[in-house]
């Protein structure tokens, strides 16, 4: 069993060092109490927090690379959702023991990912535990551009990128609450363990979106935070969400709770002007991710209006759905 | 049982929301995906993470009140020993379940503690799962002016906060491998659950301490981490370690044990130059800490010479001991 201090220099700090932060303008990486960090001139850092806990977030005896992916991919999303550019994350895990095979291959799945994003691992802590990872990440915005969750307007289309569904649908495979082909899932596993935060669009999106979040609860629960912070409505057609052809093999029944209400998504979710329409197709063309247009947003009517969605499908019909986000504090 | 969103906004966004961000200057604090954050100018965010386990940082049934003070104290001890003014931190935690007396108590204690420091709650994360606290601190600091562990220099003195052991006497008394009477018990009882971070301290030694760390994991190890990152020996009057009355009726195995290789003591190990004496001393009384000289940094003999700490009783003669710092992966 190793010790937390050899630990954390083998797999850890060591790789920390490789790409060691800029010691001429006093940045500090790990080995000291605290790090030394500073976002770009003019800008500010945008910081978000993630923890993720075995049995509740991703199943015991899950690939510890794959889980070493996720678990910085899932903090990096946030930052996407806010157009800001990664540039450092702390780590800190609690872990029943220190098993070399397991941190070997985690690391390597967090390393990639954060060398992908250019995110420097610059603090961190270990202990013994049941087994639970914390990230906070941060990266650099200029506060005029970041993308905001109160900045929706009436009149603005709500957008999607991606697909939404897979990772629920393959929660669903992985239960037993459905069946699909190998194939599909492994479609659906790989949404599940390997989501890719939308860094670039989100960096594309930029003095163009006016507010965004990422789909992390289902989109149900998290449209409704735009709507909540801008004291907006939105009328969404369900059949405009984008569905993988995986999924569309499901019945449309578990389509659309995959969709609506499946969580772990990590695409984002943004609404913008009629008017940048063209910029908006031209900015996921650029980043290679599809983007695709399911609803719009309006005032509130009155003063005692609670933002809500108003769901509708292809024909315009009103649906009554009673639908909830992934809320963490029941079974989901 | 709350649902997530309600209960953080309850017990925690409210209250955080109390004193909000700056908005003049684009601060952004909790309900969008990224809070947004900068240094005061020309300084550098200093940053930590910690994260408390229950069965390893604290017990079960802990006063859910003084974990609260001692999450976020235990935090900020890390900027203190950077010299850093707390800011702003984060907290994500899980919890078995939402029960709603436990957070409030806990809350009380958590914003009792940010109030004091002026730091602000700007963002966080909640789950269920086993008791897990993490917490990232956010205070600001000229890099010049922080205090690093790897600048002590040969003739420093080295110099200790407050007293030690009081926190691994009081863990003794609750485990029974020693006994005190209810006077001294509470006296330890308080170190352990309350410890006080040293940021007035922290801050009155910019620009004259070297070196500085804060003392989690017992002296024996905290040290190492100086002399290693400085290159240097250190000898240490073991004799001299302040210690309180009521660790001082423990029997002198006792007092050693807890002093040198205690752990959760949150005070300052510092090492700062013969000639800033009377300047310590002076910033000592300042923010009324006492602070007391406990032994010299060394420069490393020769190449092949590792850093390592000389212990030494008061007549001077050579001790040897095999104290082990508080490791996370050891039995302790």
């Amino acid at each position: 069993m190793l010790s937390e201090f050899s630990l954390i220099d083998r797999f850890f700090a060591r790789r920390a060092a490789a790409s060691p932060p800029n010691a001429a303008d006093g940045t500090l990486g790990i080995g000291d109490d605290c790090a030394l960090l500073a976002p770009r001139p003019g800008e500010m850092l945008a910081i978000s927090t993630d923890m993720l806990v075995e049995g509740r977030h991703f199943f015991a005896g899950i690939d510890p690379e794959a889980l070493g992916h996720k678990t910085l991919a899932v903090n990096l999303s946030d930052l996407a959702a806010m157009g800001a550019k990664p540039q450092a994350f702390t780590l800190a895990f609690s872990l029943p023991k220190a098993d070399e095979a397991w941190l070997a291959a985690f690391s390597e799945g967090l390393f990639a990912m954060a060398e992908r994003y250019d995110c420097e691992l610059i603090g961190g802590d270990t202990t013994s535990g049941p087994l639970n990872l914390c990230i906070t990440v941060f990266g650099s915005v200029p506060p005029q551009l970041a993308l905001r969750r109160d900045a929706a307007q009436p009149g603005d289309d709500v957008w999607i990128s991606g697909t939404l569904g897979d990772a629920r649908a393959g929660l669903g495979v992985q239960r037993g609450e459905w069946s699909a082909d190998l194939a599909d899932t492994a479609t659906f596993r790989r949404a599940l363990e390997r989501p890719e935060p939308r860094i670039a669009l989100g960096l594309a999106l930029r003095g163009i979106a006016h507010a965004a979040l990422d789909l992390s609860d289902g989109l149900a629960g998290d449209l409704l935070h735009i709507l909540e912070r801008s004291a907006m409505h939105a009328t969404v057609d369900v059949d405009a969400v984008p569905r993988s052809a995986a999924l569309r093999r499901l019945s449309p029944e578990i389509q659309r709770r995959c969709t609506l209400a499946g969580g772990d998504d990590y695409e984002l979710c943004f609404t913008a002007p009629v008017a940048a329409r063209a910029s908006i197709e031209a900015a996921g063309r650029k980043v290679d991710v599809p983007v695709t247009r399911i609803g719009t947003i309006s005032a509130l009517q009155s003063a005692g209006d609670r933002p809500a969605i108003d769901w509708r499908d292809a024909t315009g019909t009103p649906l009554t759905l009673t639908l909830q986000g992934f809320d963490h504090f029941h079974a989901d």
